[in-house]
């Protein structure tokens, strides 16, 4: 049995969560700088009156700022280094990042970058240590990346479209607000698309080999069985303002590290599911819809008990406890079904995508074979395209 | 239907969780200090080995100190201002509390009262507003208040008996140190308090008018239950490391205002039961575990549903839903059932305590009946007195 491990949490970005918070981004900056980068993606922020009142806000405290717009889902490190470049220009130190996971992260990496005087890819791909960040604040309009309290940051090199993830805690945004009204006009597809990302956050972190950690494996069944609910309500009601608050909320909560206490998590899927976006540029948690029932096919027989705990606590499995493999099935089952109820394509072909590239993203995520991936059971090149053909 | 209240979450106090972690305490407090109070309570820590631990490491990290112990369970203002009078005359500009809540609680107000002109029980009755404090690091050796990454603080006037809790975003300890292992040689009746104050600090939170909090009430339900189980666990098996780290935790997570996002808590029970440890210095755990299921048979009509919710989540009663109150109050008889079998009283004749001073009491938590307490209901000085007179 292994012991919980050592666990450090801290959680500093200061969370601001209401109706009409984004009024409050001007004095939440003033605290930082008086002259910042104002990153955004495309015209959804101006239609929807939030760029206005962003300008609003910054000009009445008196915030001199530059524009970076047209982040994309993916976000690319071309547009990082425009963004570097530009804060250098114009001796800005502070990013402040309206809209949602592309946003942030491409905020998060403009940060990083701005201070180094290398290639700011060094950072992803390891040739360099983060000792320097400029400090990054968040108005949140996509649940879903939990990037608005994490210390991660995910980016796409065009150069041979690798999307590599990055961590450090120098990169947690200062403040994030959080106005789940903001989110009122959001689609259905990217609503289920967020629920996805956040489920997944989860869930990679509660398939773990580490024993007796009841209050996090606790935690993240409250946090599935939220956003499993919440969901069904604003699909059929977007304007409603608590099960889009739950479904915010959840979203932060899934990723700004209190479900990784005392557990070591998986993080498998999620580099399965990377190849695929950045090859196909299919959103990511719609690949994570595709790619999780997959990988849990895959690889259940590892810990059946655990796949039962998720079905009875998180998917209300009731059959007789006499054959426990039919239990985690069931749980398998139903986690894929509503993934279908809330629109996500659960197969690679319906979303589009064949089998010719399963070996060419196998080798990109395992390093040419060379390099195991995941926790709960660590996978190679070839379980890798197993999963891949499973998930077809 | 009141909506989610605007929410503010922070949580930058540093866990640093596990085994062995104590020794950590110099370099961790060489960040902030190099001369420091160490304040602790009895000779505990002594009799442990902890003192002898916590000594090595400042001095190898080259920190001097002053020691201030004898901290009292429900501690003293005069105990506070003498160390407030150590730190000005030593030029002391950190404050390391190794112990319980009490210990926490006594640095916190020393940490206000050092850069304070006046009295600094001002701030308790409101006074004084706070504007600067010295940084506070813990080691925590009882699980039970959360005072370890809380904003709060109780303290008790001996000039007439007040005890008086304060709170302020300034009083989070900057680091909080908790080694499981350092929990196995609590009795059992103190274990058992901490657990009666952990689950109190949840279900003050946990009865609230607001609706739809329905993330933050999952993360409520896992809290007790996580508590529950491992409780039962911990009593037989006082050096299981698993289950006094669950217990640890949600000691933590109980009271660092996770469970506060999004909601209104009521806290009647907390003042209701300081008043009974202010004058016959109970522990304050086995007071609440005594209140709390008066306060609950008085109040369960207010919100049947919530009481239900109550009883089947967390008590897993499956009575027939056509008569909600016998759910709800076999959730209520099932958790006084709880605490009975964890060796604590759940009558105040239990604790040997008369009815003579019921008005008495009532009338220090109510300001004389100028007051109304709690939130879910508000509770008059006649209010409480019932309550009072349900828990002879």
């Amino acid at each position: 049995m292994i012991l919980w491990k050592t666990l450090f949490f801290s959680s500093p970005t200061k969370i601001i969560f209401g109706k009409g918070t984004e009024h409050q981004v001007g004095s939440e900056v003033k605290n930082y700088s008086s002259k910042v980068l104002f990153c955004y993606g495309g015209g959804s922020i101006k239609k929807s009156g939030l760029y206005d009142k962003v300008v609003n806000s910054l000009k009445e405290a008196e915030i001199e700022f530059i524009e970076l717009s047209g982040v994309k889902p993916n976000p690319r490190l071309s547009l990082v280094q425009e963004g570097i470049k530009l804060c250098r220009e114009n001796n800005i130190d502070f990013i402040l990042a309206v809209g949602g996971g592309s946003v942030i992260d491409t905020a998060k990496a403009i940060a990083m970058g701005v201070p180094y005087d290398g290639n700011v890819w060094d950072f992803f791909v390891g040739r360099a240590k983060l000792e320097r960040a400029l400090p990054v604040g968040v108005i949140l309009t996509i649940p879903a990346t939990g990037s608005e309290a994490s210390d991660a940051t995910v980016i796409t090199n065009e150069n041979g479209w690798f999307k590599i993830g990055f961590h450090h805690d120098l990169i947690r945004p200062k403040f994030a607000i959080m106005n789940p009204e903001l989110t009122y006009t959001l689609p259905n597809y990217q609503t289920a698309c967020g629920v996805a990302d956040i489920m997944a956050h989860v869930m990679e972190r509660y398939f773990t080999n580490v024993k007796g950690v009841d209050l996090t494996d606790r935690f993240c069944e409250a946090t599935l069985k939220t956003v499993i609910n919440n969901v069904r309500i604003v699909l059929k009601d977007p304007t409603n303002y608590n099960a889009r608050a739950e479904i915010m909320w959840a979203g932060t909560i899934a990723h700004n590290d209190l479900l990784s206490t005392g557990r070591i998590g998986d993080w498998a899927s999620h580099k399965i599911e990377h190849e695929l976006s950045a090859i196909y540029d299919i959103a990511h948690g719609a690949g994570l819809a595709i790619i999780f029932p997959a990988w849990m096919k895959y690889v259940y027989k590892h810990d059946i008990n655990r796949f039962v705990q998720f079905a009875v606590r998180v998917w209300d499995v009731n059959l007789a406890y006499e054959n426990l493999e039919d239990i985690a099935l069931e749980g398998i089952r139903r986690m894929t079904e509503f993934f279908k109820a809330i629109g996500l394509p659960v197969t690679l072909k319906e979303a589009g995508i064949s089998d010719d590239r399963f070996e060419e993203m196998a080798n990109k995520c395992t390093d040419n074979g060379n390099k195991k991936i995941g926790n709960f059971i660590k996978l190679g090149k070839e379980d890798v395209i197993n999963i891949y053909k499973l998930a077809k």
